[in-house]
C-alpha cells in the first residue's frame, strides 16, 4: 500500500505532511508513503526526523498550487505541482491513493480531470464528516456541487452510504434528505423528485430537518453543496463560539479561576468530536482512485489520520462497492 | 395601541396567550389587547387572573388551525379562525398588530392574503432573529421563499435593514449575502446577480460564509428560505446537543455532582441569547400591516415580548420605512 502525501499543500508545509507520514507509518506496518513536493525542501524537513528510509519516497514537484489560486487555471498551468503530478502518479498505478490539505477547489478539479470518474458515476462530489451526538456521520454534498439534479442526490445516497458503512464504520447507516419538513411534498420541486427516487433505497430514512443532524436522525445527511457548505462552515464555528460565551459568562459571574479553568477543561473534552483531527481529511467520491483533502490548516495528527482513512478506502474497496452499487 | 393576541394559537393555548398577554399590559401602560379565539375558554382563563379590564377585549372565533394543518386549505376553509379574523381585525382598522405562536404557514399565507402586500414589495418575507456573539441579530428569509430572485435578496436586504435598525436597535446595521465564499464571484448565478445589485446598498458587506455567523461580521444575513430554514432549525438544535455532550463528559470525568450542577448553570446563562423568549416572535416583513409569529411552545414571557416587539414594530412606523427605501 503507497500512499502519496502532499508536502507542499496546506498552510504549514513541508513540517505538518511530513510529520504526519512519518506518524502514519508507525501506525500502520505495510504501509509505504510518497512525499510529493519540491524535493529540497522535503529532504531538509525529513533530516529533522528519524524514519525508516525504506519506506518513504520523494516525487519531486517543482510547482506549488497557493490555497487562494483559482482552482481550474492554477490546474492547468502548474503541471509540475504536487497536486497534478501526485494524483497522476495514481493513475499510472505508482501508488494507491492521494491526500493533500491543500486548495480544494483545485484537488476536485485535478481529481476529476486526472484520474476520471468510476462507471456509472454521473457527478463527483466531496462528502464531509460531521459530528453527531452518536458519533461522526457524513454530509454530502459539502460544496463541488452548488446545485443538483434529482438523480445525483440518488448516486450520492448510494456512494454515501458505502463510505459511511465501510470508512466511518457505521452499521447500516440510513440516508437522510435534508428539507424543510418531514412531509414527502416539503420543499422545491428538484428535492420532491430526489424524494421520489430516494424512496427506491431500502436504507432512505426520509425528509430530515436542520434540528435531526445532532441527534443523528440519520447517518448520511444529503444536500445539495451550496447548504452543505454553509452547514460546515457554520458547524465548525460552534466550538470557538461556545466557548466565548462560556468565557464572558464566567466573568461576568466572578467564577473562580480553578472553576473557570474546570469548566474549559470539560467543555474541550465535550467538544472533541467536533475536531477535525480525528478524522483528517475528507473524500471526493465518484472518482476513479482515492483522493482525500483536509483542513488548510491540518496538524500533523490530523494529516495522519487521513492518510491511515485513504489506506482504509483502498483495503475496503470503496470504489468498486460504489461502482457495483450503481450498477444495480 | 391595540394588539390582537391569538388565544387559539401554539402548543398551550389558551394558558399561555392570555397570561403574556396580561404580563404584556403591565410593561406599556398605553397598551390594549384584543384577545382572539373562542370567547369561552379565553374567559375562563381570564378568570383565573386579576387584570384591568378596560384594557383586555375578546374577539369570538370558534374555529381553531391545528399546527399540522395545511395552511392554504385551512385558511380558506377555517374563516372563523383567530388567524383569519384576527388579521381580518387589522385590515378592518380595528387593531395596529397581530401575533400568534400558531400555525407558521397559515399564517404567512392569511397575512400575505388579507392584509396584502405593501406597496412596492415583491415578496412577503419571514425574517428570524439569530444568536451571535454581538447579540441578536436578522436571518432573512427564513423559509417562506425557498427559492429566489436577485431582486428579493435586494428588497429583503432593504427591509431586513430597518427591522434591525428599528426593532432589534443595532446602530447602522450592515448586510452580509450568504455564499460559498467571499469573492463576488462565488455560487449559484442567481447568487452572482443578487450580488451586482447588493453592491448598491451602502451598508452591504459583501459575501459571508457559514462561519461568520456566529462572529456577526453582518447583521443582517441574507439567504433564500431553504438555507434559512435548515440553518434556523438547525441553530436552534444547539444547546441541547452541547449540554447533552457536556453532561455525558461529566459523568464519564467523574466530576463531582457540585461542580456538574455549576457547570450546568454557567452554561445555561451563557446560552441565554439562544433563549427564543427573549425576543419572542419574528416578523412577516413586506405585508401591509404587522402579523409576527412565535414559536408553538411559545411561553407566557415569549408572547410577552412578542407583543412588545410588535407594538415597537408599530411605533417606529417600520412598514412607512419600509415603503419609504423600497420606492427610492
Amino acid at each position: 500500500m503507497i500512499i502519496a502525501v502532499d508536502a507542499a499543500g496546506g498552510d504549514f508545509y513541508p513540517e505538518n505532511p511530513v510529520t504526519g507520514a512519518i506518524e502514519a507509518l508507525r501506525e500502520k506496518s505495510d504501509l509505504t508513503v510518497l512525499l510529493v513536493g519540491p524535493e529540497a525542501i522535503i529532504r531538509k524537513e525529513l533530516d529533522r526526523h528519524s524514519y525508516d528510509r525504506d519506506r518513504i519516497g520523494v516525487l519531486d514537484c517543482p510547482e506549488v498550487i497557493g490555497m487562494e489560486e483559482s482552482p481550474s487555471s492554477a490546474v492547468k498551468s502548474k503541471q509540475r505541482s504536487s497536486i497534478v503530478m501526485g494524483l497522476a502518479a495514481q493513475k499510472e498505478g505508482r501508488c494507491d491513493a492521494f491526500v493533500s490539505s491543500g486548495n480544494t477547489g483545485a484537488l476536485l478539479a485535478a481529481s476529476v480531470f486526472i484520474l476520471g470518474k468510476l462507471p456509472h458515476v454521473q457527478r463527483p462530489t466531496i462528502a464531509t464528516t460531521f459530528p453527531t451526538l452518536k458519533g461522526t456521520r457524513l454530509l454530502i454534498d459539502a460544496g463541488a456541487n452548488l446545485e443538483l439534479k434529482p438523480e445525483h442526490y440518488y448516486q450520492f445516497a448510494r456512494m454515501g452510504t458505502i463510505y459511511c458503512r465501510e470508512v466511518l464504520g457505521v452499521d447500516d447507516p440510513g440516508v437522510g434528505l435534508l428539507n424543510v419538513g418531514e412531509e414527502p411534498e416539503k420543499g422545491t420541486d428538484v428535492l420532491k423528485e430526489a424524494y421520489i427516487l430516494l424512496r427506491e433505497l431500502s436504507n432512505f430514512r426520509g425528509n430530515i430537518e436542520g434540528r435531526d443532524i445532532f441527534p443523528c436522525k440519520a447517518d448520511v445527511f444529503l444536500c445539495d453543496g451550496f447548504v452543505g457548505n454553509v452547514l460546515l462552515k457554520f458547524g465548525e464555528s460552534i466550538p470557538s463560539a461556545v466557548e466565548m460565551l462560556l468565557t464572558s459568562t464566567m466573568s461576568g459571574m466572578k467564577i473562580t479561576p480553578d472553576v473557570q479553568s474546570e469548566v474549559a477543561r470539560i467543555f474541550q473534552k465535550s467538544l472533541d468530536s467536533f475536531n477535525y483531527e480525528n478524522v483528517g481529511g475528507v473524500p471526493f467520491l465518484g472518482v476513479n482512485g482515492v483522493s482525500m483533502v483536509g483542513h488548510g490548516g491540518s496538524t500533523p495528527a490530523a494529516i495522519r489520520n487521513m492518510i491511515l482513512n485513504a489506506a482504509h478506502c483502498v483495503e475496503a474497496s470503496v470504489n468498486s462497492k460504489i461502482v457495483d452499487t450503481l450498477d444495480e
